[in-house]
């Protein structure tokens, strides 16, 4: 491939979102191609999974069922969207990929880690991400995020604290794994310092193939 | 499992709902406690999969989001109702199961063998049929039911005689590889015919389980 993958990863309000926005203005600012994308969706077949995902009518789903639909949506992401893009040379920046399904549907909600890998590695054909970057946050400070979200303490209870550590201990397991890969940031950095570590990282990791220099300023 | 479970596969217009239909209605005239379901659907979630599926507006499908799509029915419909029926001892017929996949995505389409069982391996959880009757129709004949139900020429040519001859092969050879499990029926056989040799041969096979002696008739 010719282009860059990059994977934001991390727990709900951890900044993702905003980092990958921030990242696509600073590629375009040097007229460096690139595209933000962000799952379960990113097409108008993984929009339409994303909705049976999150539709609380729909009904029970089978944890299988689940592991399966969050992989179709990143097939067709992947064909439709990330490869072409990077086999043109641009840099694609993805907020969750295949970590999340290994965190949110395994070690959090039960899975066998050996069957979310093994549909996972249908859905993507080994397309792993050149650089992953985990933002972190302690669970006291996830969960007080999510408050801010209008998220009640309540429902965010509901799932349970363990489930909630079980996560973030997830990624940490995962970075551990694949140290190659994951660069772990503080997420209760403001914004511009995480923002200018992931910048740095990225000079450092893949400066050649991104030429990033110039000022670094956001 | 305490239930016996039986699948229905083979080409379009081979008559698998007809004897689907005609078995249920059998087993429940012994009061033999029995269901009938049908691929891909079944359930809620399931005819979401399905209406995505069969959707000619939902765009170009990449054949990996395909097999795993097809799989998240099947999973949500092996969690929900095939499961807990056989486990309480009633008998499940299912129109099409995990060999419609491997045939008409990994033979027909072109998915590796290997990614269909892969991901079916995770949507079914262990959970092959005892039975499957494999409706079997020469090509010249599969192709002149499918006119028959109002699909021109045209279109079934659209995918080519050669994809027909492969999904026929397809299904000769999961034959061949579960001689344990599978049991071809002529499928140019009457109604009656094919109906009465799937009745000899449960008999014969699974009669222990489903005790159907009596007259024998549908």
């Amino acid at each position: 491939m010719k282009g860059c993958f990059i994977t934001l990863e991390g727990p709900e309000g951890a900044g993702k979102s905003t980092q990958t926005t921030r990242l696509k203005r600073f590629l375009e600012k040097r007229r460096l191609p690139c595209i933000a994308t962000r799952e379960p969706g990113g097409t108008p077949i993984g929009d339409r999974i994303r909705e049976l995902l999150l539709d609380p009518g729909a009904g029970e789903m089978s944890l299988q069922a689940e592991v399966l639909l969050y992989a179709a949506s990143r097939a067709q992401l992947v064909e439709e969207v990330i490869r072409p893009a990077l086999e043109k040379g641009w840099t694609v920046l993805c907020d969750r990929y295949v970590d999340s399904s290994m965190v949110y549907q395994a070690y959090g909600a039960g899975a066998s880690p050996k069957d979310v890998r093994q549909v996972n590695q249908v859905a993507i054909q080994g397309l792993l991400p050149d650089r992953t970057y985990l933002l972190d946050l302690p669970l006291e400070e996830s969960i007080r995020r999510l408050e801010g979200r209008g998220i009640s303490r309540d429902r965010i209870e509901l799932k349970g604290q363990a489930y909630h550590q079980k996560v973030r201990d997830g990624f940490h397991h995962l970075a551990t794994l694949h140290p190659e890969r994951f660069c772990i940031i503080d997420g209760t950095l403001s914004a511009d310092e995480v923002f200018s570590r992931i910048v740095m990282d990225l000079q450092k990791t893949l400066g050649e193939k991104i030429p990033l220099r110039e000022d670094g300023s956001g």
